[in-house]
């Protein structure tokens, strides 16, 4: 399977080296507007640099990594589909859920897979979590928890253009809640603040932010937001069910722990996203590469990508106006 | 200080003992309408029984314990306030705020302490806790987190008459919110399900919740009940902060682990609020005992309770109307 | 059943209001070489004081606690013995092996109960994993683990009196590895050294401990001793079998961790023994006074006592030559 | 630098797959004696299959590593030192300390960089705990603990091979200990038992065992190893210090756990080495890559694989004659 890569940035970096170690793919032409960093790429791996649309017109290119800037997400997913190429991209398909809407359609009609990367179900310890939680050894699941506090804020300039925290973050604990729930909210509940970074309430944003979601069956979800945590990547999942609590901890950068008058201190926890979640993106391009290859429909896909949308549109609104919003 | 019991059922004895124990204090007379009960902790302890009305009026006797059932408690308050009596009274001080506002206003008049019986405050996990965030360990507070589940569902004759989830069991939550944010909590959204017991929901009530709060200043509190936990009973803490996450675990039946091809396993949590609490329910009849003979106002006082309900009838309503509710 | 206590010193003063405490026993004579500790002790539980003389030719007392210095105790056990007296006594019997021997004749031609003060027998977390043992939940045991730290060394003038570390300190641990083993011990290998105290080291003793021993079936346990753990009192055991592993960990001070830049912090664990063993000495009392009031034999006994001491006076002699000690 | 690769079975896949993907490094030829081995890997990485003469010949190559049997090691460094090739040698050195000795000598002749796999020094977690030792954290060294136990028995025919537990297994914590003591032992306690296999046993090996020994400056060093633990393969260490304790805790396969009526059960640890040392061995191949590169002598050297293998052979001894033995 012959992949081409459009967005050589940090994002773009860990999927194109890991198509490139990836025994059933190939690397072969990554494209980025800043042409030194899909030149150091294409050069790491023993790829071409190519322009996006040299790629998309490549016929003997099967399937695309799009991680380009959001607001290409949609139009890129629908060209690639037209070009009959099997598409994996990166939350979120779009901000806008009319534009993902649009967009899944014409995929639809293109009748290409597209998988959607929200790269934390591969995560071994929440994915192992999840299995279980589908094999019944929680009973039925009562309330869903999802802790997820990244270490420290991001520039209010990205902050300006990320669609607010619960788009650009909780989306990822919203469709985490999704996986785990087995069930869609009927209805969001938040509340945010800033708490952190004054100049991001200067944005019009919020930092620190809490949800609260209900499922037709009664299910119930929390979520727990920070721009913030001292202590690193805080990314915890508890689910209480009727036969006990299935939970996944924080990993520590080391298991060493210090004993001495001030108390046990173990380590902190691992600090940024692309050491905490290798293995998920590893695990992710697998699955991307399976489905593909076997034909099978691509999970999570486009559909949980608009769903996550809406969800995360919910949220900002219900903060927004401090009214719930019913789906 | 001479101490009148009102009350010696589950929770009456303890406190009774407690006294009876405590070397400042000294357990005189046992009230309860059901006569072999109050023989009995007064045999045990060598104090005497005695009517309500008996206790009341016996000069000699400086402050009584209130454990009734919840519908005297606010008339007792009142009764003992006018008495010339320091009162101890479990929580809730009524179901009703309004009746709670009356009682208040009478024990105010009287002039005599009253102390309300959040025992959780008084818990050594806890009570650390709170003293280290007050002390600023862990900088700002930001978001603060109250994990509750009981270990198993009363019966629905005792459900129907608790007034609900939210005040009978979150109310201590409430509490413990409002103890750790150091802020009044100015919108309260609610979350109920009935998933544990059908009969539960068939009685009007829920067995499962959530609650988010959030303070004037734009703090955020989380709480997450559900009336049944395989483990134990799990009580913890987390409050998120600028410097840092403070948190209180769960306490263990033993500190035993069992390592083998099934994995690691450690001791169920303790299991019920009487073993969980002995400790605390020590130290909170101490503080009473400290706040009377120093004459400091007791804290918890009536003014916690009070709010503690308005809290709960917030909730409660919430749950109900399905939007949130502003104090 | 009435006891009586010699001996109102920090140990004597835990087991007499123990006794004061239990409802099967009355604590009705203190003896103290040092008449205010009796006094004192007496007073608060409404005992009289009296001589040891007074006590054991007291009629009336049933059983009596030796809870002296370590010189008395084989007399007064005789004596105790004699007057017909079930007895409990402080660990050690005596320093030495062949003083116990006799003592214990003279007990059993008295035919009166003996047991000795092997407190952490009765630790709940200690207990519950011995018996989970003798269950079979961890299948044959092959290596069984004591590890036992003090928060700080004794006084030097203590240690010159203590008969060294092996006889004063490692003697519980001893006791312990033949409570989990279930067998004698045929060899022992001692290394110890002075790092903690140099005072220590001049007075003849060591701080710091290692044992290996074995048992006739191959078992091997292992025991690592100091005098100095800055964390507290370091108090664990893991016990390795063939279908896993079982242990118990240290209790922390509280449950109360702090995750922050520098790591995740838990508290101390429990600094002393009087905190940390308050509930094994109420356990192990009530063990005597069950052993008496049935008339079964009371665990540990005497002949326990001599083993423990024939252990630590072998790792006594390892230390000291170099060479193991068979027994 | 080019690498060749003498020996491409487990081990040696393991070392030639983590030069391939170094940055600094080329594999350029694989010899084995069993030669799909070596062609499956050489096509893997796109080396050449090769002799051993050939490998050693070859004046491109730089440096070789051996991971051939045991009983081929030192006359490979030897032929390799003289070839001019730096040498990352798999421990044993030899099963004979003689036969080291002249070795290290041909090699110190030849003047070639000569390193010893000693992997775990190289795992994240006690390469931390090591760092943070010899930086003082715990003050001075008082005790240290190795407990080391594999998830099952090899087989008979490889115990037989093997040159006995302590040479085979126990080199590997009798280094750790080294690593960590930062001083030699001068006397070694051994005791061993066959008990999980009785094979072994009849083979005239051990499977369990547990050793004690003292340096010069009085500090203790405790092993205790097991040919099987049921709950995975258990690595974990113990510094207690004048100032604290430094640990290093299992590696669980997630960090996902399970709270029931049964207790808090979290998963089994890492069950094989090849898992639980993947980072050691990537950072291992690295350190050695550092050396020859900038030409620092190799840590650890051909020095620390002959003091291990004297150890070894102590604990061997002492174990057999039941007799401490002196170095």
């Amino acid at each position: 399977m012959k992949v081409g890569l459009l967005g050589a940035g940090r994002i773009g970096r860990i999927h194109g080296l890991n198509v490139a170690q990836h025994k059933d793919a190939q690397l072969v032409a990554v494209a980025d507007a800043h042409a030194p960093s899909a030149a150091a790429l294409a050069g790491e791996v023993g790829a071409k640099t190519d322009s996006i649309e040299g790629i998309l017109a490549d016929q003997s290119i099967d399937a695309v990594l799009i991680c380009t800037p959001t607001d290409m997400h949609a139009d890129l997913i629908e060209a690639a589909a037209k070009a009959g190429k099997a598409v994996f991209c990166e939350k979120p398909v779009d901000l806008s859920a009319d534009r993902i809407r649009t967009c899944l359609h014409t995929v639809k009609k293109a009748g290409t897979p597209l998988m959607i990367g929200f790269n934390r179900r591969f995560d071994p310890n929440f994915a192992a979590l999840q299995r279980r939680l589908r094999d019944g050894e929680a009973g039925n699941i009562e309330i869903v928890t999802v802790i997820s506090r990244d270490p420290g804020p991001p520039p209010v300039d990205y902050v300006k253009r990320s669609g607010g925290l619960f788009r650009d973050m909780m989306i990822h604990d919203l469709d985490m809640a999704r996986f785990l729930l087995g069930e869609e909210p009927i209805v969001v509940h938040a509340l945010g603040s800033s708490l952190v970074d004054p100049a991001i309430g200067a944005a019009g944003d919020v930092d620190t932010a809490a949800v609260i979601m209900k499922t037709a069956s009664g299910k119930i979800a929390q979520i727990s937001n920070s721009r913030r945590a001292t202590y690193g990547y805080d990314q915890r999942i508890e689910v209480h069910g009727s036969k006990g609590m299935l939970s996944a901890a924080n990993v520590p950068e080391t298991t060493v722990s210090f004993a001495s008058d001030a108390g046990i201190r173990g380590d902190v926890v691992q600090n940024f996203f692309l050491e905490r979640y290798a293995a998920a993106y590893r695990r992710e391009l697998d699955a991307f590469i399976q489905a593909v290859t076997t034909g099978k429909e691509p999970d999570p896909n486009g559909e949980d990508g608009l769903r996550a949308q809406i969800l995360a549109d919910a949220a900002t609104l219900s903060a927004q106006t401090g009214q719930p919003v019913a789906l």
